[in-house]
């Protein structure tokens, strides 16, 4: 009996310990075509399985109309230690709704300014699919520059907020449309996932 | 009454050289906010002032629902050798319209594709505003990128398109939240316009 209860406590703080190891996230999906998307939703859908406390908001769902909701999105924001942005490369960037999301919500006195700074110190982590192969991503290649020269923008918002830019994650050759094989795109997104939960376990 | 008709013939031709000098060009402007806009409204109040057969397109006019029309956008850009994007400069980009507006129009087999690259070798050029000052825009400044850092999307855009992606054209402190008086703006707005004005006579 004595030898079971003492079991028992030490599960209960094993379990403990995991639940402060893993902070709570917020992922915003900026995605205007996700019921076509099979990278997306398979990422989506491997890190849900996973018990990581994560808050999910799909920008195109709640704002089919552009209109955004400044207070709810900061309100979600704060609610949040790491902000993980969820998005297919259009056009070697996010999607318009997702710079829509920025340029409304990273307000002065919110994001930045004398009374804000308001996300310091959080986690601001890119999390996307590239639709083309790798190796067309040099200089040499048909999209020219390496991805990190993409994010620039993004990089440098996530400074000014004074938030922790964390290494991007993203995966090249997920789009049917360059050849992929849904299979093997689904494996991808997998491998993705994997790959975005545990940097989510990793984090201090 | 020979030596007039003669004068006359030449002011002719001169103005007919003149004319094929400059090209048709497009302005695609993306501003949420024009009304409110000093540097912005100045550089297209300034454009307006030459003769130069310009087209204007004001994004946020014509699509406040966000609701671009692909075909009207697709046909003025078949209407003219040269697109000038001109917008102001948010988080490091343009306003979400303008990345919106590529995200409809440049569509597969319209801007690339088997039957695409429709806007082969017609000009991009970018001119845009940035609040801040030139100085903050360097590795150990504030926003630590220089400017063609955070455009090589758009520039990219341009070369996937089989564009020709000129050197972009900018103004640094253009905002009077960064506290630059109304009448140094319009003055760096008219200095922007004309380098505008010049690029596009000096056209080819």
């Amino acid at each position: 009996m004595h030898s079971k209860s003492t079991k028992i406590s030490f599960a209960t703080i094993i379990f403990i310990v995991l639940k402060q190891k893993t902070k709570m996230a917020l992922l915003i999906v900026g995605h205007p075509e996700l019921d076509k998307s099979i990278a997306n939703n398979a990422i989506i859908e491997e890190v849900k399985k996973h018990d990581l406390d994560i808050e999910i908001r799909y920008l195109h769902q709640l704002y089919p109309d552009y209109k955004i909701d400044i207070n709810a999105e900061q309100a979600a924001l704060l609610r949040h230690e790491t902000i993980i942005f969820q998005y297919p490369f259009y056009w070697y960037n996010a999607p318009a709704i997702l710079k829509l999301w920025f340029d409304e919500v990273f307000t002065y006195q919110f994001a930045y300014g004398s009374k804000g700074y308001k996300l310091k110190g959080k986690n601001f982590l890119l999390s996307f699919t590239v639709g083309a192969p790798q190796q067309e991503y040099q200089a040499l290649g048909e999209h020219h520059f390496g991805i990190p020269e993409f994010c620039k923008n993004f990089e440098q918002t996530a400074y000014y907020a004074q938030m922790n830019y964390m290494a991007p994650i993203y995966s090249f050759g997920t789009s049917t449309a360059a050849g992929y094989k849904e299979s093997e795109i689904r494996d991808k997104a997998k491998a993705h996932a994997k790959i975005l939960v545990s940097a989510l376990l990793n984090l201090k």
